[in-house]
């Protein structure tokens, strides 16, 4: 019998009990999953923010701690973590990624909004759009979630270059890094789109200086974390024309505040961090299979990297 | 010495005569393009409607007419038309249409429209779509442009269904026709995207019998041709919430005219028949094609069947 805790806000049990025991069953693991078992007998923990597990050293037997979601910035510094963490791959979150990012980069493509906005009887049929192929996307971040959107993109038409900090290799994409491949992915980028995680590196790396590397009316998607854009600089630009529209899922303040100048701006859309969600029946399917790893003794699959940050 | 003319709206000469050129110079034939030769020289007519041919006899030696435009329905009746028709199938309209059509069914799928017209600092972050893969997509017509648009779909991870009148088949795509399939093919659909050509057969194909088949809520896009669509039928569905939705870049009338009920429709997307137009740089190589085919006394490509009207 394997001892797992279920550790997170009190309304996401009624969420993820069925599944994850449909998903123990269907792996083959003689799971008993329960919010109170005592620290002692803990194999391993599913951990979402703000539920009650916050000290980790009662729990020394567990061999490790599995986030249900893919950011783990809010856990990654607590000191009393000392198992391994695992981030969340969740093929239904790399699902609904790839889907929101595809929709908002379509609809920029087109100018669809000119329509949406403007059904008034003018007959507006005469601005086109370049194909995709004459459209240069830029996806920083070449994770899982950005090497996937980058390879929808490219399937679509578009020209994807993709830059991460360390070398990457991903097929389709013209893939650079570190800091002189970021000047070169972005200068003259028309669609970026920030799926870098949340780290001191990626700080603010859209900011006044990146974004005039854009082409002019660029547009900006950011379905990662809120820090990887300077809002200041991102909202200066809008202004005089650099970037013609950003498409903002995260923010450094969720929910954004009503008061927030990106809600009323007429060249922002926010979306309130929806992009991608965990997908219960399909992240059962990571956590059980990490959990089949450790039993069998064998390497964890996405363990974060602590000096990194994920 | 090839003698082509050049028949079409005045201000369309200005757009083509470049391209039609350069086409016909990377083709290696030796073309005189104008819009004036004496009718007996003619050997093939550039072809698209409000120009000035209107009567084809004078045309006795002309061994063919090419459509700058896909839909060929102002012409293939016209009692003086005895030459080939030969409609254009362009690849830079098939890509502009597969962009159209990928980027309003992502649109109407992720749920867009509530958070582009919903800026008003609330954060409404509690309605998850389902993936694609639970979103069953019909495509009306399988002619180039249906095909395309499925396969792309197919790619994003939809289960498409395609039907055409007669029986085709399209890798990727669940494809049915006649009668009975039309009512399979329409039964529970949450996306119907309707690309046949405007004949006796396709008029209406979308009423109240048919649109009652759709799945609850159903989103209807049209980038095909307006009397696809019972326009009554269509309004009626959208009122009682049969229909969620409607994004329709074709109309009975256009441009469609200010007091439309579609303008004002809140459940109603106008577009200004923008889906897919026909762009010189890429047509030319569809025209220049079919002269060399003609020359060479081979059949052409894309002859119009005046029985069937398409």
């Amino acid at each position: 019998m394997i001892n797992v805790l279920f550790s997170a806000e009190p309304d996401m049990w009624a969420v993820y009990e069925g599944p994850l025991n449909a998903g123990f069953v269907a792996a083959g693991l003689d799971v008993d999953l329960a919010r109170d078992h005592a620290p002692d007998d803990v194999d391993y923990i599913v951990f979402a923010p703000n539920g009650p597990v916050q000290d980790f050293r009662p729990y020394r037997n567990a061999k490790a701690v599995m986030s249900l979601w893919a950011g783990v910035e809010t856990v990654v510094d607590n000191a009393t973590l000392t198992q391994p963490l695992c981030r969340m791959v969740d093929e239904g979150l790399t699902t609904g990624m790839v889907e929101w990012v595809t929709a908002h980069t379509m609809r920029h493509h087109i100018g669809m909004d000119r329509h949406i906005h403007g059904q008034d009887g003018l007959w507006r049929n005469t601005v086109y759009p370049p194909t995709a192929a004459d459209r240069p996307v830029t996806i920083l971040g070449l994770g899982a979630l950005g090497a996937a959107c980058g390879q929808a993109l490219v399937h679509l038409g578009f020209p994807v270059t993709g830059w991460s900090r360390r070398p990457k290799s991903v097929p389709d994409i013209q893939c650079l890094h570190g800091d002189a491949g970021l000047t070169e992915a972005l200068t003259g980028a028309q669609i970026v789109i920030t799926l870098l995680p949340q780290t001191p590196q990626t700080n603010d790396i859209l900011n006044a200086d990146t974004l005039a590397l854009l082409a002019r009316g660029a547009f900006v998607i950011n379905p990662g974390r809120g820090p990887l854009i300077d809002d200041a600089a991102l909202l200066a630009a809008l202004d005089n024309g650099q970037v013609g529209h950003a498409t903002l899922d995260v923010f450094r303040e969720e929910p954004l505040p009503v008061d927030h100048p990106y809600w009323a701006h007429p060249q922002v859309t926010v979306t309130p961090h929806i992009a991608a969600t965990t997908r219960p029946e399909t992240a059962v399917r990571s956590i059980a299979e990490n959990i089949r790893l450790g039993e069998a003794g064998l390497p964890l699959l996405h363990v974060v990297d602590r000096t990194r940050g994920y």
